[in-house]
Formats: C-alpha cells, structure tokens, sequence
C-alpha cells in the first residue's frame, strides 16, 4: 500500500532538498521517488543530506516530463503554497487527503507532486493533477521548505495509514513494567493510611484528605517495583514515629 | 496562544539545524526559541538555512542548562526517539500531544525540547520533562533530522490549534467562482438532455444514463462562468446537428 505512493519533484534546485526529502520519505515508509528534470543529480550534497536513506536516491526514477511521471496514477495531488485560479478540487487539510490517498493506494498508483522551491508548479503542471493540497501555515510566513513539506505530508499519509484498521504498525512504547496485583496496592494504601494517622497528618479520620491523596497514587500506576520502593520509603519514615500502642 | 508554545534545542551540533528549525516554526506560527548549550551559535549556517525565520534566532535565548529553560513551564515534553526506561508518561501520537499542548498554552508557558542530532536527550535532562513524545516512524528507519521532528510537531501544534473553535485561521482558497443559480443550472441540464436526443445518443428516453451524466455536472459544481462555458460548448455541438423539427 505504502508502495503504491509516489513522491514526485519537479525541477528541484537545490540538490540537497532531493536528499533531505528522500530521508523525510524514508522515514515514513515511503521509497517511491520520481525526479522531473531535477537541476544537478545525482549529486554529493544529496547523498549527503539522504543520511541512511541513499536506497532511496539510488532507485530514483529521473524523467524529462511530469506526464511521464504521473501517467498511471489514479490520483495526482499538487502540493502548492499559492493556490491557482484552475479551480482543481482542494484539500484544505493533509489529513483530509491522506486519508484519500491510502484508500486509492491500496489499488493503484497515488502521486504527490511538489514544485520548485520558489516557484512551485506550472498552469501546465497543475493540469496533470486531479487534486491540490495546501499545507495550512502562518499566513505571515507561509512557505515551508521543500523537504519539509515532503515531511508533513509523508508523514500524514503514515498516519492516515496507522489509523487504518488492519494495518501491522505497532507503537514503539517503553518497557511496560508489571504494575501490582491488587492486593499490593491495597496493603499500600493501608499503610500509607495508618501513616498518615500516626504521624500526626491526619488529628482525627478525615476520608476525604485520605481519599484524595490515595487517588494521586492510584493516578500515578506505579509499577510493583515503584510500589515497593514506596512501601520502603514509608517504613523509613515510620521508622521515626514514636512507638505505637 | 502559540506564543506560550516553546521550543528548546538542547546541544545542538549542526547550526544549520538551529536555522532550519527556527524556519519550520515560524512557518506554523510559533516564534520562542530557547538553546541549551548549542555548539555554535551565531553561525552563519543557521542564519542561512533560516530563510525568512532570521528574527526568530535573534530573539532566541541562550541558555545553560535545560532546567533555565523550562522552569517556569507547567509542561515539558521531551521529544525522544528512543523512549527510555523512565516511564513518564507518553504520547503516541503527536496529535494527542498537540491537543493537550494548545490546551495547557492558553495560560501558561508549555516547552517542547528535542535533544542531540546523535543521542538525544540525557536521563537527567528527561527528569525535567513531564511527558515524552515519539513520532510514529518507518521502524526499519525511524531517526528524523532534527528540524524535520520539529517541524512535524510544530506542525501538529498548529493543527490543534486551528481545529479548537474560537481560534481566527481562515484558510486560503482560490478565488470563490460565483455559483450559478438554480434556474441557470436547470437551464443547463434541459439543454444537455434536449442534445442527449437530438444527437442520437439516446434512442428513447433513458432516465437513468440521463441523470447519471446530469449527476457528473452536478458533482463537477461549475461555477456561473464555466456553465457559460458548457452552453456555449453545447451550441457549438448543436450547430451540426439536422435541422429538428
């Protein structure tokens, strides 16, 4: 599915934005890159700038037309900062064609098509695509650079693709340490109780004070380990109470 | 707002990494840079890859250590690749994030920190986050450039934003072509469907092809100016046709 997205660069300038949007892409799953008459590649400064995702540049398609690039695709989004007066159907937000994109990729081509760095896409090259897509931005300062864009939009498409039902992506999470049985927690909470008794916390039964701090620690899920390091902490500290009866 | 929303760098090796970040966040509306220890910084590198973004470095603070940066925050949120066995509390999806983010900047300083080009942010510089963020990633390929993870965290920042009600982000759209009225679209569809007859196209009169093409009209949404278009186009059609009686 993901294989099926093509990211297309029209006459990109500057060899190191080819580099840097082959990592972007690479990072998100993406490995279908097509150049139309990129200005000086292949070339150091993208190799350089593609960091671990040199595969990438190196299965590269370079092509002298956009047509030629975009001919089987069933979908052609441009990727534009300045909207045209051809009134193609807009996406307002990434998220709204990402999801577009991953339906139709799961069956034919998709290409997503970004222009030159200042100039972005001819009326010629907005012609070759069904859809436009802009990246909403601080009106201000609107115009992300190139590979970033490349970023943003990849990385809307992985999302739109993780959120899909079925798909095999797992997140990426810390060790999960074993959280308590609840017989542990209980003998916690009883301690931390008869503490706050004896310590002179609490001068006579206040559940609710009781109750609020005993739901902090729930709140916090401490993990067996952290619990025992707790119960280790109160039994210090009790350590210095005076004798009980 | 967005002016709450703070980014940090801590050591950043590659001034060029400082410019493209402070470029990529102004590009979403986001101007309080904080550095931790950069390397170098003025540089020209940074200014450079800076673009339009030179007044976010030059405001930007230079500070330390990471706990300058972000005592005051009632957030921190360390973006890392690599989640580390201190268990703080994660964010999955950036978009998650973003939302609590928005949330919690509407009345007090919230601090975004990304850590080293190689190895991140140190244990005792996670301490001082509340939370950890990853960005869902290739996993056979998951380590984004610097600004291109600030980028898309910005990114998403703005995102929350302009989706909470009340906020002023309008969106750009081409130039609203006036819709034609329903009288002149009915106009349209008789003299489409008179030709659909008359041409030979349907030897009796067939409800459905008729309204499956009036329905492809109908979707297109031709403005006033392209409806003109279409009758004129028709017109033209019409002129061959046999004088009808």
């Amino acid at each position: 599915m993901l294989s099926n997205i093509r990211i297309v660069l029209v006459q990109t300038f500057h060899p190191g934005n080819i580099g840097a949007a082959a990592r972007a892409m690479k990072t998100m799953g993406l490995t279908n890159l097509v150049l139309v008459n990129p200005r000086s590649f292949p070339d150091e400064e993208a190799t350089r700038l593609a960091a671990g995702a040199t595969d990438v540049l190196e299965n590269a398609r370079v092509v002298t037309s956009l047509e030629a690039a975009v001919q089987d695709c069933v979908q052609v989004i441009g990727a534009s900062a300045r909207l045209r007066s051809l009134p193609l159907p807009h996406f307002d937000e990434p998220d709204e064609m990402a999801e577009q994109v991953i339906l139709n990729a799961a069956n034919a081509p998709v290409a997503l098509v970004f222009g030159r760095e200042r100039s972005g896409l001819t009326n010629d090259e907005i012609r070759c695509c069904t859809h436009q897509v802009s990246i909403p931005a601080n009106p201000e300062y609107g115009i992300l650079n190139l590979s970033q864009a490349v970023q943003i939009l990849a990385y809307e498409t992985h999302r739109a693709w993780r959120k899909r039902a079925g798909n095999d992506f797992t997140y990426q999470r810390p060790l999960d340490a074993t959280p308590p049985s609840r017989e542990q927690f209980v003998h916690f909470q009883d301690h931390l109780g008869r503490l706050m008794q004896q310590s002179g916390f609490l001068t006579q039964p206040h559940a609710r004070t009781e109750e609020q701090l005993q739901a902090l620690f729930a709140r916090a899920q401490p993990s067996r380990k952290e619990l025992s390091l707790l119960r280790g902490l109160l039994s210090a500290f009790e350590a210095h109470f005076p004798k009980q009866p």
